[in-house]
């Protein structure tokens, strides 16, 4: 039985502020967002938990491991330093859809993403007793991408084939298992999932190749934060690159 | 007639080096990808260009602009900055697709992706004369995806109905008219195009909302620099906020 | 009694690095060196430690409550995302001067600062048991700064001031008490200190008053991390401003 | 006859910024002011010219071959990607000191350091026609420092070592010759000067050793711009080292 953490960060009334009081320079607003991602995967991720870029004005994170405290000093880190502040809420739950689900609406819940009035909610549930196998990470990548696309095709006809292989994937997991995939560049795509089988996975990846025609593999790692969790999956999927095989269970 | 400079910029041998000696730790690869994406926008875009995180590994960047000094300057930086390095490949055409084959071709021909020969190769062709409408540049966002979305639904159902408008959006574009589009966060797409007339964008729109349900709006402009043409095309959406409009030119 | 846990970060061959194979862009050697600083104190900071720049090549951190599990991510995570990488040596002892001292003898002892050999070494001993002030932080000012010096003389010649005044202070508080002092921008200085009292502190701002002719005023705190210390040594500050006094403990 | 373009680069409010409402955590402080340092180096930098952190609230720039436009630019995205702003004085001379203080004044006419009206202020005057030997950069270093301090010294005194050279070395060359001398991190020094010879160097590391007992030795270079002075400087340095001599023009 899974128990994920998902925390909802959500950047307070920030479409507004991007053409405040004229549009700003779209590399200004680029520059910022990503360094702000950056700083939530550095402080996340050196808690052991996963931050996924998502919309950037909108990013949803693994938390488990991370309490309230954490979360306040996150929140407040950030106001110190950036332009805009942030909004999180956090939700737990088997099902990581139902996590995020709770999230949101804690967040919903203190205001819209556009009120000027919002301005770093803060509100949760936090893991009480954490456990071996609370968090499961698939690590999907795209076989031979290398020489079947980025060597071959030009960039955006590669990026396409990603493109719709995430569109498709991220679809049918969340729709068949409630778990959430993120793409995290290359052609890599991590999801946070419930305790799937290997018929499961074989499924997702029979659906993708199906619908879109591109092959996929994954590893998978459950632990009790997404780090350790996410970690087993890379080797995994080692494994899989080693054995010619679909799919690998650490 | 529109002259699109399109670099390509991919970090040299980097699927390798992300799990030399062992997998590293995802969310130090998160950081290090964003922050060089970033510096990468700070660069171009101060000198007036835009560049676009794609897949992290591979950048597309339009850098009308920048010449061939330039260029070399910003692969020293990185190589100066950071554990990894890049190939630069610069194409010009009036099809953006184009420009990028010949920008992905003379990447290609320097070496694999995953090469361990091949470090900082630098090869490309410039705009020579500059001219008023060089780059077509069209900013497209999702209408009220606050209300409609961010505020309703849990953050990755927003997420689904954005990235499957993008996936329709980029092959259309792409299969239509040799246009490139690039999800920048929230609710926006930037598209790289040749000269499109109205009609060619409320036919995108109108494939998108019959294909995946989601309605679009676009703001179109052009100028001799992306920074120029962005500005201008970010000025024609907040023109069709303000109208009620889907299509709009600076 | 004060229990300071030291950590020195030297940067593992950096001198020779900086000239291979011919001297790097000046510019791009100090954008690396802050944002590196700028990494540490957000990863130290943010588990209530304080981190100086010092020499930037050579950074000292105060890491009470930072334990080696803390000293490997940190020193893994920097590995991962910089072209250098980091040597650790840690300290403990009342007396700051005296665990820097075993501090840096850990480093020295696994190689030069500028031999090849020597990568991401770390040593070090850990505080056992935390107490309630086993860190000593005081924060000075100098008085009137911006009316006297930065409103009235060019920049070059109002840090001159600065300058000297620290100079002398870190020196002074060096030989009296073995106290090491960081200048951190603007007008301010940041000591870690031993048990001082009020006497203490008059006669250090009486020698820079005597020795340079720059007045400074400081605030102190004392509690089981630098975060606590500090931040009770700023609102002593604020005290010292709003009464008109010298010294202030929290 | 040299002529040197110097930028003051000064935070607006940031004194009372950093204690509104409560004082700010330190070390977000401290990574807020050094990231900007950075930024402002990799923009500056890669117009080849140089900045200096100086007091990180007030910075120095040499700006030869940057214009308004330019200036304009970095004004505006720091503002887009910063919790402050930041005001902009340009000088011109032939005499470092003197180009600071017209820079200064500019900036102080348009209001107080502390002034909440003052809200990126720009003014100056540029050099109009960039000549040959514009920019000298001295840059120093200091004799065997890795072997007689960093590997046989704990790291706060070898920086006492370091820090004493260095406030001997900027007043005495502020004073004789009006040059701006600024510290960069390790045993490193860079000198704003103006049209000086090899006696007059001697003269000021005779001046330093006397005073505080350390041994420096300095590169020379003469361009355009700060970045082709400094690297032959640096160049000019490496020469020092290999002959053995104390000063070195490129």
């Amino acid at each position: 039985m899974t128990a994920t953490q998902l925390t909802l960060i959500q950047i307070d009334n920030y479409g507004p502020w991007t053409v405040t009081p004229e549009p700003r320079r779209e590399m200004d607003l680029q520059t910022m967002q990503s360094r702000l991602f950056a700083d939530l995967a550095q402080f996340v991720g050196s808690r052991d938990g996963y931050v996924f870029f998502t919309r950037f004005d909108n990013m949803v994170a693994v938390t488990n491991g991370l309490d309230r405290t954490d979360h306040e000093l996150l929140q407040e880190s950030i106001g110190n330093r950036y332009p805009v502040t942030v909004s999180l809420g956090i939700g737990v739950d088997d099902d990581p859809a139902e996590a995020l689900e709770a999230a949101t609406e804690r967040v919903q819940a203190a205001g819209s993403a556009q009120s000027p009035e919002r301005t770093e909610a803060l509100a949760g549930e936090f893991v009480a007793e954490p456990a071996d196998a609370d968090v499961h990470i698939a690590h999907f990548d795209v076989n031979d991408a290398t020489t079947k696309y980025t060597d071959r095709l030009n960039e955006f006809d590669s990026f396409i084939r990603i493109e719709q292989a995430y569109a498709s994937l991220m679809r049918y997991m969340r729709e068949a298992h409630g778990a959430l995939s993120f793409f995290v560049g290359g052609d890599n795509v991590i999801a946070v999932c419930p305790d799937l089988d290997g018929d499961d996975y074989r499924a997702a990846i029979d659906h993708v190749a199906t619908e879109v025609g591109v092959d996929l593999k994954v590893g998978v790692g459950a632990a009790a934060t997404p780090q350790e969790a996410g970690i087993d999956a890379k080797h995994a999927l080692e494994d899989c690159r080693y054995e010619g095989t679909l799919v690998e269970f650490a």
